[in-house]
């Protein structure tokens, strides 16, 4: 195999790829990236078994073939080159020769035909949203996994789609975020649970652009996003998700309104006191004031924040971590807050549903 | 006491004395930033025994006293704090209260008069330089000395005047970094330890200007630094320093102009290799060409510099992370190198003796 590309288009391909290495396997060809030019294209890919990333970068190939490369010293090589050209070439021993500028490099590669190829999925139903949109809806709802692996199922995230509209949830027992997002065409009805650790790589890769697509594939076991000249393929995590809108109710004894900053910055300030005692944040809601009244081992603190309140007075305790979580990543200028007894899930939401952060009280 | 200021001068106050609060200490007083208004002038003190930073912040004194709050929680409610005024008033019990926007804190200080203050030193010697060219200097030498306290004076950096001349040098047992500075006027001749750690923690402070003057005092026992509002007084090591003039020999029997550039991402790619293993880098030098040329379980490289030499050809081997560490913080882009055999250090300096940096060859 020969080819010849530029140092930085190969860098990006690596650096996109090396998201599907595993860093700890039994398995030693999985360590490695494998260059894949028998197409006549240079494909890069990377395959823990579990997510697949392959991606094709510019450049020519003089020679087809296949090999597989030591991920770990073969980024750090490619990323210490010089600027430039890169030519890689390897003989009939898996022998592989990288030459850039005055930089000769010979490392030891393996036979790329023991890799682990991605599995060819059936792509037949597929949705497209922007690279924006997926990126900010995995944002927006990632903290609320559990990673925990004593729960499978918590340590991905619901995908559901019913009609045009597409919503994912995700829960760790205690709090559930919500995000819906409009889609341009009907689907029909599908729901499938996607790994954490798939979402939050893909997000890492993702530019973001809102011109940008994403065409997500479904399948039986496999979920699979191409976009740009990448294709992730990740298996999805088996079994029923948890009925997430029985969770949300409707009903609500109290409803507020509050400036986000304001909560926020408030919250933050009461949590420095409270963490150290691990106690909740409490807040008195009274007629149009929201009093957090916080007394521990290293001082007290006292901030009474306006609102805009229905219904009755409560009082009631929060561990102050998911509140913060959810006020970081949502972007409205002022939030609706829905409460009904002490014991009773708090509900943040907005009047479209775009959003539905629910959070499970503490008693103090 | 009670003073009122704006939470950003307050917390760029803050942010300053910081560097001088122990993390570990058997006094509790010294976790503490004594606030100190007796003056008129809101002055924050902090002190580990071996340095004291303080700094006068701009604000109100409505009523003179002071008082000592622990730094970690004070910085950290400051920091939390919303934009505006600040107002911090205390009672006979030591209590603090402080009042920003709608947020009310109130902790537990502690006697002020109890707080470990400043000495008292002479201010007679000083000689006044840039803040910028002390930033720099010690970014310049510092990675050079040796952290390990078994040589407590090879943990300081030599600070030695001649005349118009400061000299700042620093060694490890390996390496020697020099740098030497034209001052304006004339001081005679002066030669103190600094630590280390005072150096490293002023770098951090100083803004850099390159007008921004900063007023350096010597005395038998302290070294005083006087720039803004900020005077940082550091205790210095005792003892004699090496004689680090005997060390850099001026007879050579090789001597190679090199791309400062070029040989260093050089020796970053080789690097890669022989880190593994621990071995040293060899660098070939025959005719007008350094050759780089390595084996190590990982693979091979090779790379031709073209150099620019004098005198005998010479093979030899050396840390990389030493010639690294060096040419990272040399500033020109062709640099001068000597050297007298495979066993004798190499030396790397400019025709103006503005620095020198002496690097120990390994046997390979």
């Amino acid at each position: 195999m020969k080819i010849l590309c530029t140092k930085n288009n190969l860098l990006s391909g690596i650096n996109i790829v090396l998201k599907a290495v595993p860093t700890r396997t039994t398995l030693n060809i999985l360590e490695c990236i494998l260059i894949d030019t028998r197409s006549g294209e240079i494909k890069l890919t990377a395959n823990d078994m579990e997510l697949g990333i392959e991606t094709i970068i510019e450049g020519e190939v003089s020679d087809k073939g296949l090999i597989a490369i030591n991920a770990k010293i073969f980024s750090e090589i490619i990323r210490r080159l010089p600027e430039g050209d890169v030519e890689i070439s390897t003989d009939d021993s898996f022998n592989v020769n990288i030459k850039c500028g005055k930089a000769k490099f010979n490392i030891s590669g393996r036979d790329g035909s023991e890799f682990s190829f991605l599995p060819n999925v059936e792509k037949e139903r597929s949705i497209y949203i922007s690279q924006f949109s997926l990126k900010e809806i995995v944002r927006q709802t990632l903290f609320s996994i559990n990673e925990n692996d004593n729960n499978k199922i918590m340590t991905g995230e619901l995908f559901k789609i019913i009609g045009n509209r597409l919503r994912v949830a995700a829960l760790d027992g205690h709090r559930i975020a919500i995000r819906e997002l409009e889609l341009k065409e009907d689907f029909g009805e599908m729901e499938v649970i996607v790994p954490g650790k798939t979402l939050g790589e893909i997000s890492k890769i993702l530019t973001g652009g809102l011109e940008d697509i994403v065409k997500i594939y479904f399948t039986r076991n496999h979920i699979v996003f191409e976009f740009d000249k990448t294709t992730v393929v990740s298996r999805l995590i088996e079994g029923q998700y948890f009925s997430v809108e029985k969770m949300v109710s409707s009903d609500y004894s109290t409803k507020l309104k509050i400036n986000k900053k304001e909560l926020f910055s408030c919250i933050e300030r009461a949590s420095l006191l409270v963490e150290v005692d691990k106690k909740p944040i409490v807040m008195n809601i009274e007629g149009s004031t929201l009093k957090m009244d916080i007394v521990s081992s290293m001082g007290s603190m006292e901030e009474n924040l306006e609102i805009n309140k229905e219904g009755n007075d409560i009082v009631i305790g929060f561990n102050p971590k998911f509140f913060i979580d959810a006020l970081k990543v949502i972007d409205d200028e002022e939030i609706s807050i829905y409460l009904s007894g002490a014991k009773h899930p708090c509900v943040i939401k907005d009047d479209d549903n775009s959003y539905n952060y629910v959070i499970l009280p503490v008693s103090f």
